[in-house]
């Protein structure tokens, strides 16, 4: 009874419409895109339209000693958005503003607004935000700063919290701050807005973004080349970022490629072993340089077909598909889909593991790869219905964390821990490292509202 | 007696001669370059040649409650490294190890290299490690990675956080803990890395770094422009910054130039107002393209000379007259040095007002600035032994942070707040983001023995 009372509370301290009850609804703001099947039900949904309303909503939340689940736009691919039993969900999906400042170069951001609506709201002014999640069409600006979100051009131009100068954030216990700002410079005090990037909501809800623009990407030049294995391939990849930075160097099995040409049919060479699409944005002669580079790599590895081009709509098509792959291979089966990274002069090895693993657990591993900087998604193709298929599928999963931490490596480059991969975070990074972050959290967070069921 | 005694102690857990506690030099590790004369007295300092060694350094400061003050090259501009009575001053300027992974592009960095060492032990493997703060020939990595410290071609490269992957650091109670590694992508659990960068030593005592290197800067192209006032320099700076990526836009008033030309006699324009010195390191045409839009941008704001340079080291000529600014300013008083930054659209009115300080409080100050970041350095000359100068030289030094905050600036875009700018930290950052700071600051050194002088 007490928490029926205190809801109509939360109900009454909120805008007409904001607290969503219904279980329909609810339900639907259970997972995300990683659809946990131990996630919780929420009781309640918060779509917050201003930061007051975020502010209202985990002041009532502390109050009742309610968990806080923050959601932006339920893309996440590693559960970071899962629920919680008896949870309130915070999204900030109607929380969509952005004021770009062109001389300053700089987008001020509510955290609802979707990346690609982030980079076309920019562009009006002629700039650029270049972090480009191969979901950048339907994620939020507010998930990829949680995430400390990735995507292609970053081997080159870098992952979201290079971009983040500034938030307002709000805390456990309510109260709105201000990290950071429109400075591109600033050494005062602790790098606190670092900290809150990446930290998958366990710190608090960001409900506000100021986010440091470039100008336009030169057009790019596109190389494709067809490798008949994928060890030829990823050596092509070191012989490359030994050499230049690519502003993008992407790699598809023979799975993914397949699986993209069915839908595509762009005329992909369904033989080969494994895709790598490289770009070059440099000005000029040097792209011709850069491209040569890339050409000659690939020729020295083994490349049996190689595609050039400086047109950059023939380039982007190479990108879509690319893009498309997740989305292609999720057609052949359930997903589990890895993110792991190692230092790049272990991605061969890396390959060849899980090649190793796929054939020991008899599944179906794709991999694809933001390969220029050493982050792979192999993708775990399994039948839910096929119970010992799924469950070999599962130990393969944490075989494939289990290999790249011993190569030195990560167990996800940008989709975050979530709740799949936590069991796994005390492999990479130590006990004492654990120790450290949760007496952060501890100190933020002192009675663990925010994301319980992620992360820790 | 009973200190006495511990300090046989900390002398017999170290190696022979790693402890120092003559008066005379423990006298030269009281201060950093910022002299700051409430400076207390350290009782002893140890020279670390391991991370062993700052391990049983801390170790013993924990058993003991005596404070600790971490320290590398001390050539801190904010007192970052002021000696405490009766703490141990930890130096690692004997830890000068490195290791360069040419097909990763990382090194593995002690804390006492120098930044110039750095950078040419990287070069020597055809690699650029980019930050290059001025005093980069005697200032230690380690101190660099303790402020987040910049530089000159930071305006387009960025800071020292965005090159350090990964860390090594001893915790306040003695535990040595590796953040981070060699991977260019890791979402993995709280960014703790970021968080330690820029601490200034508050949270930990760094015992070795991992950084991100570059390929090599292309050869740059230098333009230089003088002004009969600052006022329309700071103009030109915007009019540049709104349309390119300098590689270089750096700043100096006429008392700078003046000083620096009694040095150096290169010719440099002594009746202007103001020099700007550009440059581009953009390839081929695009370096052209970008060199005419900053001369358009000089001429249109009333530049009285204008001289552009594709020779790199006549270029680079300008880049030391800018370097030895401070150096140079320095021979003509006391400095009080300033580090103030603002949102770049408000450089014109911080300079501005900067004069209107200069005016009321009859002190000189020179303005010296990399403009295209917006981080200024307001050195205000005056007379030790004039005590009425003295005094309002120090008014002026804190109505410059004043000036700073008010435009949404910070009090320090690379120098760190140290000692001297810790009253002003407060009312840039706010209450509630102090009080965030001092959470964290005491889940990671609950006994505040970390540098208890600085920051907090």
């Amino acid at each position: 009874m007490t928490a029926t009372i205190a809801l109509d509370d939360l109900v009454a301290a909120l805008p007409d419409g904001a607290v969503i009850t219904h279980p329909d609804i609810i339900a639907g703001y259970r997972q995300d895109r990683a659809l946990d099947p131990d996630a919780g039900m929420p009781s309640a949904v918060v779509r917050a339209r201003s930061t007051d309303d975020v502010v209202a909503a985990v002041r009532w939340c502390a109050t009742n000693s309610v968990a806080i689940v923050p959601r932006g736009a339920g893309t996440g691919l590693s559960g970071g958005s899962s629920g919680v039993d008896g949870c309130i969900v915070i999204s900030t999906e109607a929380m969509r503003d952005i004021h770009v400042d062109p001389v300053m170069r700089t987008a001020t951001v509510q955290p609802g607004l979707l990346n690609a609506e982030v980079k076309a709201a920019v562009a009006e002014h002629g700039l650029w935000y270049p972090p480009d999640p191969s979901s950048f069409e339907i994620c939020s600006i507010g998930g990829n700063a949680a995430t400390n979100a990735g995507g292609l051009c970053c081997v080159k131009y870098g992952v979201t919290t290079d971009y983040v100068l500034g938030m307002e954030v709000v805390l456990a216990d309510g109260r709105a701050v201000r990290l950071g700002g429109p400075r591109l410079k600033d050494s005062a005090g602790l790098s606190l807005v670092k900290l809150f990037v990446g930290s998958e909501g366990t710190l608090g809800v960001i409900t506000e973004l100021t986010l440091r623009l470039l100008p336009p990407q030169p057009a790019a030049s596109t190389v494709v080349g067809s490798f008949s294995s994928v060890h030829d391939a990823t050596e092509a990849v070191l012989a490359i970022t030994n050499t230049i930075r690519p502003a993008m160097l992407e790699f598809m099995d023979s799975v993914a490629i397949n699986a993209v040409e069915d839908h595509l049919r762009m005329g992909l060479d369904r033989g080969a072993g494994a895709l790598l699409v490289a770009q070059s944005d440099s000005p000029g002669e040097a792209a011709a340089a850069e491209i040569a580079v890339i050409v000659d790599a690939f020729e020295a590895n083994n490349a049996s077909e190689v595609f050039s081009t400086d047109d950059p709509e023939e380039g982007e098509a190479f990108t879509v598909a690319r893009r498309m792959a997740i989305p292609a291979v999720e057609k052949l089966g359930s997903l589990l889909l890895e993110d792991v990274g190692v230092p790049l002069p272990k991605l061969p090895h890396l390959v060849d593991g899980i090649a190793a693993i796929a054939d020991a657990r008899d599944v179906m591993i794709s991999v694809i790869a933001h390969a220029g900087d050493g982050n792979t998604h192999p993708l775990i193709v399994f039948d839910p219905d096929d119970a010992d298929q799924s469950a070999r599928a599962h130990v393969a999963f944490g075989e494939v964390m289990d290999l790249a931490i011993g190569l030195g490596g990560t167990i996800t480059g940008e989709h975050g821990v979530g709740r799949l991969k936590k069991p796994w975070l005390p492999n990479q990074v130590g006990e004492d490292v654990m120790d450290i972050s949760r007496k952060v959290k501890a100190a933020l967070d002192p009675h663990g509202l925010l994301n319980p069921g992620a992360v820790f």
